[in-house]
């Protein structure tokens, strides 16, 4: 396997960074898993847009222009032979003496992106999934894709932990998201979901699905989802770049649409993978 | 320099880590700063049970002992000649695939640890610096020190810009602590300061702030300060291993004892300072 460290592509062995990485020291960088389907690359603009967006944030300075990026994630597929996974790319501020501080202009961001196996699930997004609710303790502003994933990653060993494929997260009494995933429920037949503001990331995967009910006449609207209001829907599912529409058919001890993912979710589904490509290839 | 990699002290330039350690792809680590005196090694003990109980908060296992740790810093400091300066260490959960749910037993946690430079801000400590105060938006484990410090830095640095030497925090109209200190108000003669909870890191230097408090005979008392109080105190400071106890003369629009440091952070100075190993040796 290459992996591509700035502009250099080097072997696995020899992707190494340094102790004064900021990324390794304070987390101080910002990432994208990008989906490669059928040796195409799905959303590459919308990744790095996004990926453009979070360094913005946090004033990280990116490396190169966008459209270099985007070229360099494509010769990382190609000269990886990346057939069907995906492109996991991150980019941080640089290595600097340790300080809270930025350093200077002069010390550059550091890129990594390497191919990840990415298999989609079809044998759970037939049968769903179930998953639990945890308080979100997060940061306020989960909207920047950035390297401080402990929250969520404490979340999801917790329920997975407890025999859950997703922790789903409460703020203040309102559903935000799940630890990698955005959350959404259904009732009579509208898609709700939370706003796309600093408690939850915009998933690439939400905007296509949100494009999708478009595509399949499902009403869509965004609002925070109480928690205790949840037993009133009538379906809930989550989306993410590797697992794309995920029903979930048990949160807590809630039971959707009678343990089966539900009409909505299915027809959603379907509508996705149409703007997938090779779409055609998957079974729908 | 050395610097220790597990059980290895290697040079500086080989001193690098794996692009899917866990510290640079998810900030998922711990770490800690502990001060050298003359020579002699500052509240050890104290840092280093800190250190395991952040690590047991994110269930890492720590690669040795502490009684093994301690030796280990004692071994860097001899080795790197330290005189008066700091050993920074962190630990992070290990190299594996890149996955949010923790690896197996087999993937060892990751230890470095090196010499950095510290000197004691003697003019600042005798001026008093400037703060201001800013919204907390740090997650909600702040107790655990971790390295997922984005919003701390992006604090500290807003503060920087802003010709500020710190950012104290604010969270839901409370006082929490700075970005990278600890906080108090003093008035009519009593040291206030945010008990140890989850929303800030209990600081050793904050726990030798309370034993100077006890020989000066300085009241000392844990509660959440109003931000809209702060007027009403008499003397505000900030502390932390590297600055010990730093007088803050402005904080926002308020000015406090007429711009200077006030007595009764000046006596803490003090009393601290003789808990100092080598302590005689610097400006009273």
């Amino acid at each position: 396997m290459k992996i591509l460290m700035n502009t250099e592509l080097v072997s696995r062995s020899d992707a190494k960074v340094d102790i004064e990485d900021r990324g390794y020291q304070f987390g101080d960088g910002i990432y994208e898993v990008i989906r490669v389907y059928d040796g195409e690359i799905f959303t590459l603009d919308e990744h790095m847009e996004r990926l453009e967006r979070s360094a913005k944030e946090i004033k990280i300075t990116l490396p190169c222009s966008l459209s270099e990026l985007k070229e360099r994630v494509k010769e990382l597929v190609s000269v990886n032979a990346v057939h069907d996974g995906g492109i996991y790319m991150q980019v941080t501020r640089g290595v600097s003496a340790r300080n809270h501080l930025f350093p200077g202009a002069d010390v550059k961001a550091q890129l990594i992106a390497y191919p990840v196996p990415s298999k989609r699930p079809e044998e759970l997004q037939k049968s769903g999934v179930e998953a639990m609710t945890l308080e979100d303790i997060r940061w306020k502003r989960c909207d920047i894709k950035s390297l401080n994933l402990l929250g969520n990653i404490l979340a999801k060993q917790e329920a997975s932990e407890a025999d859950k494929f997703e922790a789903v997260m409460i703020r203040d009494g309102i559903v935000t998201e799940g630890s990698s995933t955005n959350f959404y429920a259904v009732k009579d037949g509208t898609v709700y979901t939370h706003p796309a503001n600093h408690y939850i990331l915009n998933g690439i995967t939400r905007m296509k699905i949100i494009e999708a009910c478009g595509h399949a006449g499902i009403p869509f609207e965004e609002k925070g989802i109480r928690a205790e209001d949840l037993h009133q829907y009538d379906e809930v599912f989550i989306s993410s770049t590797t697992i794309e529409v995920m029903p979930v058919i048990r949160l807590d001890n809630l039971e959707y649409s009678g343990g089966r993912p539900g009409p909505v979710t299915q027809s959603l589904q379907k509508a996705f993978r149409n703007l997938l490509p090779g779409g055609n290839v998957y079974t729908q």
